[in-house]
């Protein structure tokens, strides 16, 4: 990105720390997930929507002309965060089914009894296109105060041609990325998982890549298996779609391998991934898209991050907002969860949630680091120290968020 | 709490729900502890500082005179949140501590580094009094904002009798309830426990036991054992306090034996406890104070809440808030956990963090429900259900808080 002249101008002050990750034109791998350059006392000059400079005050000399300054003393600036995995367009909400998996039922008997992904199916039919919008927007929101700057977000509750479309029409409206979920579960107007691919394939595909930047399968018992997602994902490679996959998020049905022979962009979950899943990710350019937050609201073992990193594996971190396994839209709290769960350390949860995530969306070249030429995207946390971000549990760190070069509003 | 004429008046109106605990003498237990009432599109109507009357709206009928209204459409009232084991009188932090044990080291092997308590006391010890009340002003606004309008704070990095009474000063002067935490660990310059506890009981308890309501011990490995936990305790009820115990965090050492043999108000942690202390529990008067937030943070076992409550026991839920093994403040936080960790309804929950809890400070007759009498301590959440209280997992829920029958403000 590059400025233009006349353009205004945001100069962020006085700065505690900045943090951000160092360049790579690829996902963060091993000892380099934790590597993060920081300034003390610093400065980041914004111009339009870009970061024009950013190092030590000492450094900053006269800036002439207009500029609008934004007070840095005791706060600590991150790039803005990026949430690569999310649900985020969605009709109602699952609390009933919340409070009853409290009482003791399993994410599968509530599946099995109706509720899960067809309860959320239901409301996101029966929606409007402009209430679909609006609850994006919604979601966004709150996405925004947590400190996320870029979002992408699936469809998947929709599962026929209008609700799909109209759901990635949201999600690029309300300024997401988005993803063509379009094997989410099989609705139950097929008679089995195959003939809803035909339906998918044949009558939604074409459009759905002309909105969408990915498609996304999940494979699982009950959805679909390894064979019917390499016939899903090889057709939306064909249509010029980026691949994932929700992968041995219950159990390891040959999600990995699919990934690695496709070529696919990522594999997300991975709870229930072995030492061989690792070694075989490892040694792939697939990133592991971990997501801690969803393990924990379905109170389910963690996935195997620390063997992940320290075997050479592209690790990143998302939420996985949604109304029913994880409704959650907090990278803070993730952070959080990464340190105490998955024993990353705050640098690499940073890393994870900024660079890599940034790679997953395709969009690194812009997104994810404070530096020249970046979007000018940037969380200022009120703290004395940026590692509070994993540190300070569910605190209230998030003091401003710069969005595109202008100080955002935080509902 | 009663009003008197000419207090101002506030009421908040129209709300989606209300919810309360019912009214109890003692904590709840078994399926009582679900037991709450809610109203439909309801109104709080506060006078002066106490609540004058609740209901559904069409029971409102028509307020005379001057009243202040808050608008509740779209919110769900719940009773002010009690938070009743809480270190919120520090200074600095731990986030260095933090990120080395994300890197992989153990509580155990910190404290033993020379991290750890000791480390936080070295800290408060060169703060000022004034520093120290601004510390836990700070904390006490981070609490408010994430609902919690009664809080206790213990004291404990001390361990001198200076700092020891200067903490327990500024937590009263912030508005807590304040526990006289003088055996957390025993300073190095002391030779032995039994040194230290000679110290404390003959130097510091006269003073304390005229500025807190509480006494409580830290009975673990490397910190007091059950007889020195006995003597502290025996010396500190003799003396007119209330007596609390940090029982079974790691290991089972006795503390809910003894917990019931001096008749004490609580034991708090028992991660560790197994199926004979849960029984003598279920039997006992001792309320089990619960902190699934430092279990978190510490990646250690939850303790056995379901088992608990099932058992009969009385429980309440606290945050733990400290700089080294909870740096979490926010009770919505600890609901969630208690429903995805603890298997404990969204009910169960919040009575154990409100009536609960006002039972463990003694102060249950005046917060902890909506009704009228009780103080006008309310959290009006942002949400179509009130259960979003454990469901949005670190979402920002808490649209306004009622302090004493007035809007607070939050920072």
């Amino acid at each position: 990105m590059s400025a233009r002249p006349g353009d205004r101008r945001l100069l962020v002050r006085d700065l505690a720390q900045l943090v951000t990750p160092a360049a790579a034109s690829a996902p963060a791998r091993g000892a380099d997930l934790g590597h993060v350059d920081i300034i003390e006392d610093a400065f980041v000059l914004c111009e339009g929507e870009a970061i024009v400079r950013v190092g030590p005050m000492h450094e900053l000399g006269t800036v002439d002309g207009e500029v609008e300054e934004l007070d840095g003393r005791g706060r600590c600036a991150i790039p803005g965060l990026v949430d690569c995995h999310t649900h985020a367009c969605f009709a109602g909400d699952r609390v009933s089914e919340f409070a009853l998996r409290a009482a003791g039922a399993t994410y599968e008997e509530l599946h099995a009894r109706g509720g899960g992904i067809m309860a959320t199916v239901t409301a996101t039919r029966a929606a409007t296109e402009d209430e679909l919008l609006q609850a994006v927007e919604r979601h966004r929101g709150w996405m925004l105060r947590a400190g996320t700057t870029t979002f992408e977000a699936k469809s998947g509750y929709g599962l026929d041609r209008e609700t799909e479309l109209t759901s990635l029409r949201a999600v690029k409206a309300a300024g997401g990325v988005a993803t063509w979920l379009g094997a989410h579960a099989v609705p139950p107007e097929f008679p089995d998982a195959d003939a809803y691919l035909d339906f998918a394939l044949r009558e939604v595909l074409p459009a759905a890549a002309e909105l969408a930047d990915a498609a996304d399968v999940f494979v699982e018992r009950g959805a679909f298996d390894s064979d019917q997602a390499r016939r899903f994902l090889t057709a939306c490679g064909a249509a010029g779609l980026a691949l994932r996959l929700h992968g041995d998020q219950f159990t390891e049905l040959g999600a990995v391998g699919l990934a690695i022979e496709l070529g696919a962009t990522s594999i997300d979950h991975l709870e229930a991934t072995g030492d061989d899943g690792v070694r075989a990710l490892a040694e792939s350019r697939v990133t592991a898209v971990l997501l801690p937050a969803s393990a924990l609201f379905l109170s389910r073992p963690m996935p195997p991050a620390r063997k992940l990193v320290d075997a050479g594996a592209a690790v990143a971190l998302a939420t996985d907002f949604n109304p029913g396994s994880a409704f959650c839209e907090s990278l803070p709290l993730v952070c959080s969860l990464a340190a105490t769960q998955l024993k990353l350390s705050p640098a690499e949860a940073l890393v994870a949630c900024t660079l890599n995530a940034a790679h997953v969306l395709g969009c690194a070249d812009t997104v994810g680091r404070l530096a020249p030429g970046y979007r000018a995207d940037a969380v200022l946390l009120d703290v004395p120290d940026w590692r509070y971000l994993a540190y300070h549990l569910g605190g209230p760190i998030v003091g401003d968020v710069v969005l595109a070069g202008e100080r955002a509003e935080l509902r």
